[in-house]
């Protein structure tokens, strides 16, 4: 499915405001959207709020910008699918692997297979779509994996598992 | 080892002065010490400025406290052994477990053993304290394990491997 750019520029703004005016650390952060494509969202912000006394980037903002992308793709991937769902992070990890030294580029690409489980009885249900289960009253898990780069480097990975509900 | 209460009294206050001064993120949540007493180290910020769109703390925030609660006890650690030593996060994992609804308690207690190893070489270094390894000019490990408490309740646990070099 493809979506048409004003669509995306629509829904890209909409998560903006989402996130600044509900989430008041991502707006002093000053996260924003860069792209979507359906399949790759990316995400920036900012060194000077985010600075550490390192002069690079602090890890509490570099795990705050990855949290929030991942956050996002779920919520841009309902939003296309038509679907309502409170989208919470259950857990996540993190590994620096180089200093952030400028505004760096966060990706999350879309998996092409979601595992979905239905987390209140712990059955799986392989046949159901993570937006069907949604549909049906179920809570979705959907595990993402986000990546970090500075300069051309990767310079952080991330990995969380979304729960929407 | 026992330390004066006014000794930590300014111990604290310069841990905050730190933190606001050259974390600008930290500043914005307000995050601040509340004790110390060499073995046991607890942080509280206000939920106000770390809210979510569901009216709970923002599970960046959430991080980010577990996170600097981690280093201020090792900067505390090294305050009190007189030693210096940069002090930065190499990776970490968050289980959240139940909404944080007001003002948290975090806490993180100081091993009794810590494993040291010497991470340039990989040799490990068991006769040698992480002080010692960084008075040595080697880059000392230290895995602490956080929580964060919410009306009585443990709503998330953090697990930090920090290095000082």
């Amino acid at each position: 499915m493809n979506t048409g750019s004003s669509r995306i520029a629509v829904l890209l703004n909409e998560l903006t405001q989402t996130w600044h005016q509900t989430i008041p650390v991502s707006q002093f952060m000053q996260v924003t959207p860069l792209s979507f494509d359906n399949q790759c969202f990316t995400v920036t912000a900012p060194l000077s709020p985010n600075i550490n006394l390192h002069q690079t980037m602090f890890a509490g903002s570099i795990y705050t910008l990855m949290t929030l992308t991942g956050w996002g793709m779920l919520w841009l991937q309902q939003r296309l699918a038509g679907v309502e769902g409170n989208i919470v992070l259950a857990d996540a990890n993190i590994r620096y692997l180089a200093p952030v030294t400028e505004a760096p580029i966060v990706t999350v690409i879309w998996p092409e297979s979601l595992t979905d489980k239905s987390t209140s009885s712990g059955t799986e249900l392989p046949d159901m779509s993570v937006f069907e289960a949604i549909n049906n009253g179920k809570k979705a898990k959907v595990k993402l994996e986000v990546q970090l780069h500075c300069a051309g480097k990767l310079c952080a990975t991330f990995s969380g598992l979304y729960f929407s509900y």
